[in-house]
């Protein structure tokens, strides 16, 4: 006996954020998303009543929750920041990697495909909880808050930008190049006593 | 008497590079293309016979050098690379929301969408051309070698990530703070005497 599968609103908001994180929205067509959920033709826009934007917005808020509840997990699991940076840029690499360079960010494409209002706010939401994660982050190791957020900016900006380099390059080198260069940047400042 | 119009083949190439970078591949259709370079039927398959990854590959060529010459341009400007990065990072605020969020990186949608080996191969090759031009400006002042070109991989990951979370925050605030926050490791190391 096997388990029963997902219910369907489920199978297609996985093979959406799969999609998307591979070839972005314009190339995510509906009728291969409905075969690779095995769902009901109909079955979209009775979960969907917005349809591919609606649908795409779940999927991105969904592929952004996991992915901020990983970088969350590595972070955690380091007091300190460069050596929590570098394990992420690891796991990108790896990632990657592993996928052919098809797996990079699961947002990146569509926020700059820019197909909607709808998807777009998806996207910029998913960036600012994992920009909120990563100041907390740096805060915690003693960053003052103003320079832990701005620090946030620029280490999430780096990765992202290290991932379509990658990506070009069929070649992880620049995540790590780019955790190690922030590195200095990322140890707190001393505290005054 | 008006100037005479450029010839097909380069109205094909600019309207195929404006549209990569404000829609990416996926989005940029054909018809779009001839009607938008007024150009006749026929003409896309005369001039690029491998068709539309050839002409996305010569039109990423051509905007990967316009817009590395753009750069350098910025950076002959001043011998302080901290100011010459801030300088370009407001170049690129102002681009993108003059667009309406549309136009940042010529290059990245389409790296992201990796659609083909040879259009892949063309948003590799201008970012490698970019980032000589980043490590040569490094250098030149006074940055070791080895250190010139990690730096000048973290300056384009990070202005490349920034342009992302901007447009999907319709906020250009990224560019500047991550521009703000490699200012100190954009001064050269003071040179032994």
């Amino acid at each position: 006996m096997r388990a029963d599968p997902p219910p369907t609103r489920e199978r297609l908001i996985t093979a959406t954020a799969d999609s998307l994180q591979r070839r972005g929205i314009h190339a995510t067509g509906l009728t291969q998303l409905l075969a690779a959920a095995d769902a009901p033709k109909g079955s979209l826009y009775f979960h969907f009543p917005g349809g591919k934007d609606e649908l795409a917005a779940a999927a991105l808020e969904r592929s952004g929750g996991l992915f901020g509840a990983a970088i969350e997990a590595l972070l955690a699991r380091s007091a300190d920041p460069a050596a929590a940076v570098a394990r992420l840029a690891g796991a990108l690499a790896t990632g990657l990697e592993a996928s052919g360079y098809v797996r990079g960010c699961p947002l990146a494409t569509v926020a700059l495909e820019a197909s909607s209002d709808r998807v777009r706010t998806a996207c910029g939401d998913a960036f600012a909880s994992w920009l909120d994660t990563l100041e907390r982050a740096l805060a915690a190791a003693g960053h003052p808050p103003a320079q832990a957020r701005d620090r946030a900016v620029l280490v999430l900006s780096a990765l992202e930008g290290a991932l379509i380099l990658a990506r070009a390059g069929r070649d992880p080198a620049p995540l790590r190049t780019v955790a190690d260069q922030l590195a200095p940047l990322l140890a707190p400042p001393p505290r005054s006593s």
